[in-house]
């Protein structure tokens, strides 16, 4: 029998276990274009606490004692598709779960590149992709440019830092602690910014004097306010996440936001799906990259379906370095 | 003898008259390419109290014990240069004095479009030229937006609703009490929200059920805090001013600013004269709006070089309706 971890209340502030209850799932018979997936990986990501709350946002809310979603790969076991055959390795979004019924049309075949198929859910999946359109698209960044990219050592930033050397920037990262810190050099960053060791806008005075040209925000609060404060003329500002944020807590305060009339900095938004027309461009480059050795996975596995909520939990108290993944 | 207004202090917080002192400044025989203007008219805008600041900003920061500066429209009263003649009317950056001796490179002559000098202080000059680059440049703004427009009484706020609803907008503008909330309406705009009579956030979801599109920013603060909270997908911001923070206080606080992640909104800062090479196309919109009746100039006139700081300080606690302007 699956079974499916199921969001019971909504989180007020950080989630806890008590928010998620783990039941058995009915596993119907297949109907036309439906396939069976058997699970191996499962994706616990940031942007997934802002689907708990009961507000409109990008993506709909979870429901309450619904099973939960989530980017998944796994291997074919049952198809009532012609286009997937038993023992397809495929990615969906219908994780939180150690089996999948999932309609064909939301069901897409790993590429052959070479990688581990839980790549599909990290450099060559959400968070790599998110990387790369924001770098490249959001916040037009250039061979040249000197790169401030927050959560540097997170599954985002750690792709955010190789992409980035690859594309010839000089990069400065922040992560939490000397161990991260130590990760993000070892991606080849020429900076690195311990944001628990002391004062971000004094910090990164000192690792980009000159001011930096594109901030990549994955943080919010004092990180982007440390960006403001030290952006160039025509700063380019992508804004993927602030989890700082996304649990409450007071509300940012910007002691630099002022800076953005006088340097005319620019502040993109963006969301990773907005690109799916493009993946073709970004297979090709990330897969390049992951050929030759340019950009590496680093991944942080918790074992067992049972482990799932723990795993995300520790997104929000810096227990991954690199990406973090649920092996089934 | 010509008087010029100088900075004696940089103010701390809010200016105050202590800051200033009227003095009289010698007036050099004319070099070659020199030109002696008598002003008429003297500008007082908010953006030259970031100059009182000892900090590197857009513009160099005033000097101590040195004459301000500011747009002034004028006549020639003496040239010793061949492109210019007696009795021509010119606008040029060195107000805040009664006559000035200025370069020819720069002194500008008024285009001949029919209004009187002092518009070339405003809609026609730096607050209209704000409002019309701001809008179609930094906001790409466009016909069927919802806009919404902070400080929509002052010089700039008071274009922006006009030339927004000249192309086909709708304009929702704030301002601080009944009798400018009514100059805004009469100005055509659709909805009018007075700050001062309660949350910010409230009534522009009122106003704009549906969201907004554009914001055009002069006060930062709550103002953009609201338009965070209401901003449609792909909702457009151009950064003008702050004034809100320009003397100091509280750091702004943001609840909604995640929103920019979701709405994939875009914030950028812009700059007046970044966009001097397109004056011609500024001149000819505004002027033909003019010209139609379409965009109309309201100001604020205080009598005499004596009153120029006091009409500055005036900006702050919304003593202008319009544009402000010292006569001589």
């Amino acid at each position: 029998m699956a079974r499916a971890w199921h969001l019971m209340s909504r989180p007020n502030g950080m989630p806890t276990m008590n928010n998620f209850a783990l039941k058995e799932l009915a596993q119907p018979t297949l109907g036309e274009g439906m396939v069976r997936v058997k699970n191996s990986f499962l994706s616990v990501d940031p942007y997934m606490r802002g689907r708990m709350n009961d507000v409109k946002s990008y993506v709909p809310p979870f429901q309450i004692d619904a099973p939960m979603e989530g980017g998944a790969v796994g291997e074919v076991v049952e198809s009532h598709d012609l286009g997937f055959a038993i023992g397809d390795k495929v990615v969906h979004m219908l994780g939180w779960r150690d089996e999948s019924v999932v309609p064909a049309a939301a069901l897409n075949k790993l590429p052959e590149l070479g990688v581990p198929p839980q790549d599909f859910l990290g450099n060559l999946g959400l968070t790599g992709g998110t990387a790369y359109f924001g770098l490249f698209d959001a916040a037009q960044a250039k061979e040249g440019d000197t790169l401030f990219v927050s959560a540097a050592a997170g599954a985002v930033g750690s792709a955010v830092v190789q992409i980035a050397k690859a594309r010839g920037m000089t990069v400065i990262g922040s992560a939490g602690g000397a161990e991260k810190c130590a990760f993000v050099k070892s991606l080849g960053a020429d900076a690195v910014i311990d944001y628990k060791s002391g004062n971000l806008v004094k910090q990164l005075g000192e690792a980009a004097p000159k001011g930096i040209d594109v901030y990549f925000d994955n943080v919010g609060g004092e990180h982007l306010d440390a960006a403001f404060a030290h952006a160039r003329k025509d700063a380019r500002f992508a804004i993927c996440g602030m989890i700082d944020s996304y649990n409450g807590g007071e509300p940012a305060q910007f002691r630099f936001i002022m800076r953005v009339i006088g340097m005319r900095i620019r502040v993109q938004g963006f969301i990773f799906t907005d690109y799916l027309a493009q993946m073709a461009d970004f297979y090709r480059d990330m897969g390049g990259w992951i050929a030759s050795g340019q950009v590496k996975s680093r991944d942080t596995i918790v074992e067992g379906l049972e482990k799932t909520p723990e795993a995300f939990l520790g997104l929000f108290t810096g227990a991954n370095t690199g990406k973090m993944l649920v092996r089934l």
